[in-house]
C-alpha cells in the first residue's frame, strides 16, 4: 500500500492544477489545508482500484462553487468532513473509502483532507479524469449511476441532504444551495459500492497528478523540459506561447465565466488566440480557427516555471504556454459529448478530438 | 371529535383567504384539491389543542413559493404528501398529527389534503394566526424552537432535507430550493412534540376560518352584513371603500412584491389609499398617513360579495372594502415585531397597533 505524505501533496497539487484545466478550485488553498491535515492526522493510504473490494462504500468528497469565492472564503476542516458524517447518518453505515470526484485543483486535495481526518484510505481514481464545472459531468452519470443522496454542508453549521431525481437535478439543486451558503460548500454525491465504482471511474489519476507535478517540480528552471515530459506522458500538444492581453471574468449563476485574449510571443509573434472558460477552460481558438475544445483538456502554464495558472489567477501581461491533452475515451462517447461537449456549453460547433485538430493544423 | 367535510372546506377556504391577508397561496386551487381529497379519502378529524397528547408528533405541511406560480403550476397530491413521508423516513417514526403552519390561503388547505390522504387528524391551530411571507415568521421561531429537519419535495420526484442552523437559514435555503424547483414546493418544517406545540401555537384558527367563511357565505347578497359580523368576530376595522386604480406586481426572489393604489368611492370619494405587499399585504396608507401595518392583518374584500381578493387577483377597476384586524399578542412582543414588523420588511417606521392608529384617525 502506498501512502500520500506531505511531499506527495506538493506534487499532486501541481499536477492536479494541470489536469484541472484552469478550474477545480484554487490548489494553493487546498495544498495548505491538505499538508496541515497530514501533519495532524498522518499520511493517507492510497488504495488502487485492484485493491478495492466490491462491498466497500466509496464516497466522493468535493468542494462546490466558483473558484473566485474559495480564494476569499477558505473552507474549514469541519466543512470538509461534515457532509461525510451526514451521509453516514443518512445511510446508517460507515464510509470505507474516500475518493476525489474530479482530479482538478482543490478537489483532488479536499478528499485527502477528509481521508486524513477520518483515517480512511483514498481511492487512486476519479470520475472525470480532469475538472469540469457541473456536478453531472462525471463518468457515474455517463454510466447511469444515481447521485442520490447528496449531502452538503457549510462552515456556519447548515447541512442539506438532496434526493434529486437525476444528475442534472442534483447539479441544479446543489448549485443554488452552494450560492446561498455563500458561494462555496462541501459535497458528497454518488456514494457507491466498490463494484459500481470499479467499472465507472478513471483509474490512477492521483498517481498521474503526482507524476506530472513531479516533472514540473524536478525541472524547475528548465521549464521547457518539464512541459515536454508532461506532454509526452499525457499525449499532449503545445497550442501556443503568448502574452495575456485582455481578460474578462464574471461571477454568474455560481460560476466564474469569461474569456482571455492572447498575443503570440517568440516564434508565434503576430498571432492572436482566445480561451473561453466556465470555471474550467472550455475552448481555445486562433482567430476563428478552433484549436481544442471540451471535453479535451486545455491548460495554461506560466512560461517561466511551467506551473499551471487557474482561470482565477490569469493576469494581464503574463507570459504563458497553452497546452492541450486528449480526454478519457468515456468523454468521447455520444453521451460523453452530449454531457460535456461544446454544444452543452452553448458553442455552435461539433466536438473534434484535439488530435484531429492538431493534424489539420500541421 | 369534529370532522372537516366538503362543506367545511368551502367555508375554511373563504375564511382563510381573509386571514391570509392577500397571500398564503391562491385558496381556489387549494379548495378544489381539498374537496377532491375528502371525496376520495373521507372527512378529516379536527383535533383541538386540549385533545393533543404531549408525546404526539405534530408536523406542519405547507406549500412554499410565490402565489403567482401556484396559479399556473397546480401542485399534485403526491407533492403534498412527499415531504411528510420523507420526514417519517428521516425521523424513523410515524407522524401522529398534521397542522397548518399558517392559516392563510392555500396553506390552511394543504395540510387538510395531507391529513385526508394519510388518514391523520389535523390540529385546530396554526403558527401565525394569519399568513406571512417568510418561513421563520412563526410562533415556533418566537419561542426558540428549531425548524430542523426541514423536508421538501416537488412534482418532478426531487426531494430535499435541510438541517438549517436556525429559522432564518431555513427560510434562505428552502427559498432557493423552491425557486429552483420551479417556484413552488411543499414543505414540512418545525416537526415538534405535542407538549412543545401546545405552548406555542395560536389555537382554534381552523375553526375561526370556518366561522368567518360561514359569515360571508351565509350573508351572500347582503355583503355589508357578512363583513360587519366578521369585523365583530375579529375586533376589526373598515379601513376604506375604494376602487383599484393602479397595481404593480413583480416576481422577485421567489416572492410576489408590489403595491396597489386606490381611489375612495361612496362616502370616501376624493381620498386616495395605497397598500404595499410581499405575497401578503404589509402596509396600508392614506396618502402618507399610516392606517395599518404588519404584523396586524390587512384584507381586501370584494365590495359586491364581501369575499377576499388575494394580491394576485387584484385587478384594475375592482371595487373593494379594505379591512384590518389586530394580530395575535405574540406578534406584538419585541421578538414578534423584530421578526415580522414593518422595519423587517424595509419600512422606515415603528409598528403601531391598528387599534391606536384607528383611535388617532377618529
Amino acid at each position: 500500500m502506498r501512502y500520500i505524505d506531505i511531499e506527495a501533496i506538493e506534487k499532486i497539487a501541481l499536477g492536479a492544477a494541470v489536469l484541472g484545466t484552469g478550474g477545480g478550485g484554487d490548489p494553493y488553498i487546498g495544498k495548505l489545508m491538505a499538508k496541515e491535515a497530514i501533519r495532524k492526522y498522518g499520511d493517507v493510504a492510497l488504495l488502487s482500484l485492484e485493491d478495492l473490494r466490491d462491498d466497500q462504500l466509496v464516497v466522493p468528497v468535493s468542494g462546490m462553487g466558483a473558484p473566485t469565492v474559495t480564494i476569499e472564503k477558505v473552507p474549514s476542516e469541519i466543512e470538509v468532513t461534515a457532509p461525510l458524517e451526514k451521509l453516514e447518518e443518512v445511510l446508517g453505515r460507515k464510509v470505507d473509502v474516500v475518493m476525489p470526484i474530479e482530479i482538478g485543483g482543490i478537489n483532488s486535495l479536499f478528499p485527502i483532507i477528509a481521508a486524513a481526518k477520518k483515517s480512511l484510505p483514498i481511492l487512486d481514481a476519479d470520475a472525470m479524469g480532469r475538472a469540469f464545472p457541473e456536478a453531472q459531468m462525471v463518468t457515474f452519470h455517463l454510466d447511469g449511476l444515481e447521485p442520490s443522496p447528496v449531502t452538503m454542508a457549510d462552515e456556519k453549521g447548515n447541512s442539506v441532504v438532496l434526493y434529486p431525481r437525476d444528475g442534472v437535478w442534483s447539479e441544479r439543486l446543489a448549485r443554488v444551495i452552494t450560492i446561498e451558503m455563500g458561494g462555496s460548500a462541501s459535497v458528497c454525491d454518488y456514494s457507491l459500492l466498490g463494484k459500481e465504482v470499479k467499472n465507472s471511474v478513471i483509474p490512477n489519476t492521483l498517481t498521474l497528478a503526482e507524476k506530472i507535478g513531479g516533472y514540473l517540480l524536478d525541472n524547475k528552471g528548465k521549464e521547457q523540459q518539464g512541459i515536454k515530459k508532461m506532454l509526452e506522458e499525457l499525449n499532449g500538444y503545445q497550442l501556443f506561447e503568448a502574452k495575456i492581453v485582455d481578460i474578462e471574468r464574471r461571477l454568474i449563476g455560481g460560476f466564474t465565466r469569461g474569456s482571455a485574449n492572447f498575443e503570440g510571443i517568440r516564434h508565434e509573434q503576430g498571432r492572436t488566440f482566445t480561451i473561453y472558460f466556465q470555471n474550467e477552460h472550455l475552448v481555445a481558438k486562433e482567430g476563428e480557427h478552433l484549436l481544442c475544445s471540451t471535453p479535451d483538456l486545455i491548460a495554461v502554464l506560466d512560461a517561466e516555471t511551467g506551473f499551471p495558472i487557474t482561470t482565477e489567477r490569469m493576469k494581464y501581461g503574463a507570459r504563458v504556454v497553452a497546452v492541450a491533452f486528449p480526454c478519457h475515451e468515456k468523454w468521447r462517447t455520444q453521451k460523453g459529448i452530449e454531457t460535456a461537449g461544446p454544444r452543452y456549453f452553448g458553442y455552435d460547433f461539433n466536438y473534434q478530438p484535439v488530435e484531429e485538430l492538431q493534424k489539420e493544423r500541421k
